[in-house]
């Protein structure tokens, strides 16, 4: 089981294109990204846990429920979501590229990312199609770079490993960077894989693993309305087809986990203004679900990532967080320290301070990657949490995002 | 009833003092606060719900137990909390306090707010309380300045109204800028009142108000572990005491209500970096939690505060928030508005985005006060939340807090 090149072209099987049709003014950036399966494939995803939904979250749960899809469709630029039409524009993305690749409208699976309650324009997406459809081809480059918002990098990653003797591959890329801190998904996700598997293992395999990947990031403690993770599989690699638990399904599974976590590591670290990622392990909490909490309330902490931003090794804030968390946990048991390339530093035992040297926590905290490590007293359970530092930048972006 | 000058002193048999002990290191900064009731009072204290509890609320909540204080004690730039020796140091104040007060250590109410986890040192203020006693007077300010941290304002507030035909007085000072985000009480807010009030009513009055009022502020989301409001009442000005429920309790409550609503107005509006003071005001919820829970989630969003220091009408983002809020609503109902002393401005009815005026908008949102109106057709309860922009200035203080 390896990393390798490509993204969502990785699979066999699967051709992918990205254009810019219009719908951002801004010329030089791709707004419209198809990803299609040259055979038929079986589906799932999963959906922002936001009330407020984007439309075409909802036309893409109704096309799903038969289990298969043949096309993933996706605009920049707008996120058609709070206005008046919103499912008919979706279901018109739908159509057209039914028209154009040939497949049923309900094979689609369509999202869309950016304001939010401003009318979508279908124009310059029906006018867009054909071109679109004509471009398709095995480089999957083009397509993560359109469904880019405020991202400053493409995020896509490919892994291949075995099923039954046959090279398998899941390919995938995402877009995410503001607005991020998702419940159930993350902001868009699309994935391939040539593996045979059945839809409802897919949606197995996809509902455990985001429950640790891409719900635990978090760069601003917003919850989009328009996340989303999707996967198709085409079955194209030849193993005998996943359709229950056991060692093949352990396998797809764990291949599945090194890309999302991969694509999550990328989002964490390309949040909106963002200079640094920041990883918050605990360790021996007495649930799960405290361990969770506990990492994501000290990511979450505007208080702490500013300290993180600035390379003051303020630990106090991270104890603060801990204690609103909301987790069960005794706080006079907690350890912590800091970790990164230059190296790691003890900061607290026992819930109180012990002395360290300023100098070497500078050191190992202007790194690019920080490790915040937490030791509690209470059981068996750990939890991997991230975000990034707040930063100017992040206020700069965010104060004039529209304009 | 209205508002008057002066803070805590304001009320009859009360004094206060506060001096540079040594604490901060810049010698322009007070960093001890005490406030001294010249009779016997009741008194009652809210605190923080964060597990991590600074040692001093420990201490104070044990002081409480009888119902009864005569002063107040608080050091900046020093939170003593998770240190080992923390609830020593604590009782040290309570003891120095006494000492020079003449009164019993158990009647002292003790604060302490700055830097979490490093060692408060009892030197500087054991050598201090001489001074400090020395230096009571019926001027509340200086009092009202030593509790100050990152606050740009000191904030003080007194109002009068009538008991039985007593002119009675409720006098209140707060400090809170960062980690504000309370849940039970907010950073520290010390009252006083002339009024006779038993204990009992007394907590019940404080706990009733902070759910509207300091439970409904946010400048970060971040829950400090030291938040405690604290009120001594020494029957001063004359009324038959209060025991019970009735009219004589609800004029107190309406009186209180003055002070703490005020305090909360200053406290957001002076919150780290902020240029802004934000009010949500939700109505038409199904229940109270709900609109309380909506109220804060816009005004806790990190995207909907950017967009407010852009003055930019991106009111996406606080339909994104009512829908994460976990509140039981139906979003296709939802109405939003802007309004500041510049006029208001219809953006969204029904769920949908409706046309308006860029220009009128950014002219309404480049006041200093920017109300945000939201109708839910949900029901009848009502609330109200209050907090702030999100500003370089905030990233700039927390990058560098302890420097």
């Amino acid at each position: 089981m390896k990393k390798i090149n490509g993204g969502v072209t990785a699979p066999q099987g699967f051709k992918a294109a990205g254009i810019h049709c219009g719908i951002r003014k801004n010329k030089t950036k791709k707004d419209l990204a198809l990803i299609l399966s040259e055979y038929p494939a079986t589906a799932a995803a999963v959906y922002t846990q936001n009330l407020v939904k984007g439309a075409p979250l909802t036309v893409t749960k109704n096309n799903l429920q038969n289990g298969t899809a043949r096309a993933m469709i996706c605009n920049s630029g707008n996120a058609n979501t709070c206005n008046a039409n919103g499912i008919e524009i979706a279901e018109k993305m739908c159509a057209l590229v039914a028209e154009y690749c040939a497949i049923a409208a309900d094979d689609v699976i369509v999202a869309s990312t950016g304001v939010i309650g401003e009318p979508l324009d279908i124009t310059p997406i029906a006018e867009g199609l054909p071109k679109l459809a004509a471009e398709l081809s095995y480089d999957g480059e083009p397509a993560a770079e359109a469904i880019m918002t405020t991202d400053t990098v493409k995020k896509e990653i490919a892994v291949e490993f075995e099923l039954d003797g046959k090279l398998c591959k899941i390919g995938g890329i995402a877009k995410g960077s503001g607005m991020i801190h998702p419940n159930m998904a993350t902001m868009l996700v699309f994935l391939t894989t040539d593996a045979a598997i059945s839809a409802e293992m897919l949606q197995k395999a996809i509902s455990e693993d985001v429950k640790d990947t891409f719900n635990m990031i978090s760069v601003d403690g917003d919850t989009s309305t328009n996340d989303m993770l999707s996967i198709m599989a085409n079955g194209q690699c030849g193993n005998a087809e996943i359709v229950a638990e056991g060692e093949a399904f352990d396998t797809f599974k764990k291949a599945l986990n090194l890309v999302t976590d991969d694509l999550c590591r990328k989002i964490a670290a390309d949040g909106e203004g963002a200079t640094k990622l920041l990883e918050c392990e605990v360790h021996g909490a007495a649930t799960k679900d405290d361990a969770r909490k506990i990492a994501k309330a000290v990511v979450c902490s505007s208080l702490f990532k500013s300290a993180m931003f600035g390379a003051d090794a303020n630990w106090g804030r991270a104890l603060c967080a801990i204690g609103y968390s909301g987790a069960n946990v005794d706080i006079n048991k907690v350890d912590l320290d800091f970790a990164s390339a230059a190296g790691s530093i003890a900061l607290c035992r026992d819930g109180a301070g012990v002395p360290f040297s300023e100098e070497e926590a500078k050191k190992i905290l202007s790194e690019k990657e920080i490790n915040i490590i937490i030791k509690l007293g209470d059981g068996e359970a750990s939890a991997i949490a991230r975000g990034c530092d707040l930063t100017y930048k992040y206020v700069k972006i965010n104060g004039d995002y529209r304009s």
